[in-house]
């Protein structure tokens, strides 16, 4: 039986989503709580795609098969009441055989907070604190020039071979209760490594004033890794929602 | 020369505010980092008042004094540079020698986050979880009764002396983007230890059915803390400001 899960955590105390050789990380906790369930037997759970160590996650989505059918309500009590407090299984539902958690994704959606306030040590692990007013009108309009279907070879590390995504929607998100906080959507069928907090931190720069917002043409045009700017720090970045058809 | 600073900071990883006996304390990082700009000596700061351990605060106020003068803005600056990344001085200024962070306080405000909707790993320790829809109108009702001066016995521990204090003023403020998250604020003129824990862990019963708005009245007349309801978590409060004359 495949079961698909949807997943919120605190990225702040993991080495990213994806089990590695060193650290802590969300899918080993998630698969020693299956492999309690499954009466000691290892369980491999298929995610979405991964997160980068210190990157939150408020609907990210992953699928595994268990030979006994549990009743979902009862597998997602059971999960959480495994899980540390930091890691929550939202739902569980069953899905087709032939359905792939990573393989079927039609578009993720990706949010990036951002204070441009004064420093706030109560969100220093869930939001970027920019700490300087940044010209939001310019990063608006940058964000537009980086809509569309483009090779985003500038905006991640090097070695990818395939570079073109489509970046579906962009918005800026204002805050109705504090004029410093900003939130940056992206919402794209694909996404690189580092390829957000890339266009983040070159947005960054935008609202700074040391570049100009058409200035994203010309780094899309470079295909080059140096003329975009720095990596937005991983703490402000929310993988928000897995979009399937 | 005395000062005055603001400053804010994250609860979730000290034993309370006050220096105590064992576990690491917020008055303890900042007295560290004074000694360091004094010159190795001890410094001694006064604070408005202590908070539990797990309690954050946005604007809590203390002074101390120090022997030669420093420029209030590079006093800011060190102690930034010295103190953990989740305290943070907001401010600092020079007070008349005669000013006493505890002893000139007029009112406090507390405010305390609550969580009613589905529980949320990214706020565990920054919001009451209490994930069950609560009746927000009774609960607005409840706080009513408690506004005024009453004798606050039953909403502390035990053994304190005069428990008669004066609630200026409360208010529910409902969040515009999450209907399931509401914040609850509490300015008055001196607050009991627990008092707002205890305050709004009865406003939970009774927004939850267990008791009635009108109950609070016959609690405050007992005078005895086992006729109210449970302490709500110390991750939901915030000492929001502290006002003097």
């Amino acid at each position: 039986m495949r079961y698909l899960i949807t997943f919120s955590y605190d990225g702040s105390k993991y080495q990213g989503y994806q089990t590695q050789e060193h650290g802590k990380t969300v899918q080993d906790e998630i698969e020693k709580a299956l492999k309690k369930i499954a009466g000691n037997k290892d369980i491999s759970i298929h995610a979405s795609g991964r997160t980068d160590a210190g990157v939150h996650a408020l609907n990210q989505k992953a699928h595994f098969d268990l030979e006994n059918e549990i009743e979902v309500e009862r597998l997602k009590h059971s999960l959480n009441g495994l899980l540390p407090k930091d890691i929550y299984i939202k739902r569980v539902e069953t899905v087709k055989n032939s359905f792939h958690a990573r393989f079927d994704v039609r578009a993720k959606e990706y949010i990036y907070e951002l204070n441009m306030g004064e420093y706030n040590p109560i969100q220093k692990d869930y939001v970027c604190q920019w700490n300087k007013r940044l010209d939001v009108v310019e990063i608006e309009r940058a964000l537009k020039y980086l809509e569309g279907t483009h090779d985003f070879r500038s905006f991640t590390k090097k070695g990818n071979d395939d570079c073109v995504r489509k970046l579906v929607q962009t918005n800026l998100i204002r805050d109705l209760k504090d004029v410093n906080h900003i939130t940056l959507v992206f919402v794209g069928t694909g996404f690189l490594r580092y390829q957000v907090r890339n266009m983040v931190g070159t947005l960054i720069e935008i609202g700074e004033g040391k570049r100009k917002s058409a200035d994203i043409m010309d780094i899309l045009e470079a295909k080059d890794r140096t003329q975009a700017g720095i990596t937005a720090p991983s703490c402000g970045l929310y993988l928000k929602d897995v979009y399937y058809n």
